[in-house]
């Protein structure tokens, strides 16, 4: 008989919140998790059926713990992409596959992937040091980004002009025209082995500008029919153009005059997805299982409104985490607390996040605003 | 400051289904859990944050359990109370009650409580061996009940005529007027230690004559409001009644005359709750831990109709459990699979439960319908 979700191992390369929330539906279908984390107290390691501690960019580590698995993927994209090409090869089932966490580490790569496909994206030019951000004929200011390693904001500036060049990354980059956009935009796509294909509903984030952090996602969109079903077209064109296998988080911009402008890509469950769990018939978590384990894909709509807010570790507080508030967000009808199990806070650190689920969508944005001025991570 | 959610060790006696889904919601919160149960391989074993294998009903083993944490639950009756008085004793917080599950534990002494407090229930007798029932003046046939240790219909027999005594369960026992009941309904009631008390909206159960195990919830029921508002005022005496503090399921007939009369108690989650953890705002298992730490209680509302089907293990099939039917049940919207981690199938085991969402509740129940041909656990 073939084998089932319940016999197999899955290896799970991060063990941060979302590894923790991916196991947690795990449990849901016996799926026995492995995972591997360099933090000997990662969110995860509690809930694991086994835990290691360990480099996951280290081509030794990640080829040995990915060898007890039977299916492999990730929780972050930094991971040694050699390990993986090599499971692949020893028929290991990696999903996302190697080469489309290859080319989305490489934020140039992406870009240029956007480029060949037809995607919409902001202009660009690929720069390799400061004298070629001097010599470029990109017009001030502009947005400028590592091409690899950048995540929840960091490696991210903006160039305002040629006296910014001095502070500006080293190594290469890419240099990305500033768009007036009017909002930041979501769509999860996920894909299974057999070729299915479903998107989530868009959703709308708003960002801490202080921070660069999603602070309030808003499902589902009230944007037009028209652009809703545009934005899911492009997120499913990037998702059989990748031929990927699992979930893919494409954000992306809408610009003052309807214009949809791809931003960047994540090959696995996102932030931008986390108010699935209670909002939508089927979690982005549920939906990355069923999607690497070739299962079908669930039931995406909408239950109801709902609002995100992410937990942020509050500015001036390093230490042991308190959740100032809790009591009184928890009185609250339709609110879901997610703690992260991370047992330290920093300022803008990404401790939990908070689900509002309401019918009315004025009524559930009313309690998100509550709730952030309430609920404070605190040390 | 005072202790939060966040850093107490929730200690849970017994580590089968109830405790492994108490605990999937225990990590939203940041609990540490800590789990003692006789079997090496339950169910809990790897999602717990300490694992114990020892007894439940040994006070040494019990006693020392509790030591190590902060507020003490159950997730079955059958466990050492004197151990658990011991610790109160001591200052640990126990909930329910000691003595909750001591008066629970006897289905005697809850008769008697019933009887005391004005619930109505069936007209029963207490008897202490086989001549006290044949003097009995109770007509044939009526039911049989074990005081102690009874679960899943463990325990329970029909007595036909005098003749069936022989076979009749020794010891001390209860006797029942047999009800011509319509349906058995079920409500949930929950209370903190403020006394803030709700109910979760009444559900009807459908049972496996053969196994004498609930194979179908529907939820919410289509009874009258007056019917309802009935059952929810009972389960709110009997909560009050016992001042309990914690989780309280109230199985309940509705006989044919529209009479409801109090079946038996359970002061945990409890079987007839499951569909709440997509079909209500809250889980019955969040409510637990809302009631347990003394936190608001929450919004037990339905979101959608809802089916639940109990995953009994086939007939006819011992050893290591497959999911036949698996990936089938899995291309249904609204539908949600909860395998419990037991790696070995038997007759009519509890191996999982299989809820279905459905706005209208003639789908859901055909859903569940198909369902139940469809999915089966073998061998």
């Amino acid at each position: 008989m073939a084998k089932q979700i319940s016999d197999l191992k899955l290896g799970i390369l991060g063990g941060g919140q979302l590894g923790r929330m991916l196991i947690q539906e795990a449990i849901n279908y016996n799926v026995t998790s492995l995972v591997l984390d360099p933090d000997t107290d990662a969110p995860c390691k509690h809930i694991a059926n086994y835990f290691e501690c360990g480099s996951i960019t280290d081509f030794d580590t990640v080829y040995n713990f990915g060898k007890k698995a039977d299916v492999i993927t990730i929780e972050i994209e930094k991971v040694n992409i050699e390990a993986l090409e090599q499971l692949e090869k020893e028929g290991k089932q990696v999903f996302p596959q190697s080469r489309v966490i290859r080319l989305i580490q490489d934020k140039g790569i992406q870009k240029q992937f956007f480029k060949e496909n037809d995607i919409p994206t902001a202009p660009f030019q690929l720069v390799n040091n400061k004298d070629e951000m001097f010599n470029s004929s990109f017009s001030y200011p502009y947005i400028l980004k590592q091409r690899r390693d950048g995540y929840d904001g960091k490696g991210v500036m903006r160039i305002e002009n040629q006296y910014d060049i001095d502070k500006a990354f080293e190594g290469p980059c890419l240099i990305e025209q500033l768009i007036d956009f009017e909002k930041e935009i979501a769509v999860i796509v996920s894909r299974n082995s057999n070729g299915d294909v479903k998107t989530f509903p868009l959703v709308e984030m708003e960002f801490n500008p202080e921070a660069n952090l999603v602070e309030f996602l808003i499902s589902p969109s009230t944007y037009p029919l028209a652009v809703q079903e545009r934005a899911e077209t492009i997120a499913k064109n990037i998702a059989s153009a990748l031929n990927i296998t699992g979930l893919l988080a494409v954000e992306m911009f809408i610009t003052k005059n309807g214009e949809i402008l791809v931003n960047e890509l994540a090959p696995r469950p996102h932030n931008s997805g986390h108010q699935t769990i209670e909002g939508n018939y089927v979690s982005q978590f549920d939906q990355h299982l069923r999607a690497i384990f070739n299962l079908p894909l669930g039931d995406t709509r909408t239950i109801s409104n709902s609002v995100m807010i992410n937990l942020l570790g509050e500015k001036g507080h390093d230490g042991v985490a308190r959740y100032h508030g809790l009591e009184r967000v928890m009185a609250i009808d339709g609110v879901y607390v997610h703690l992260y199990g991370k047992k330290y806070t920093k300022p803008f650190r990404k401790m939990g996040h908070i689900t509002i689920v309401d019918q009315n969508r004025e009524n559930a944005v009313e309690k998100a605003n509550y709730i952030k001025q309430t609920l404070k991570v605190i040390s």
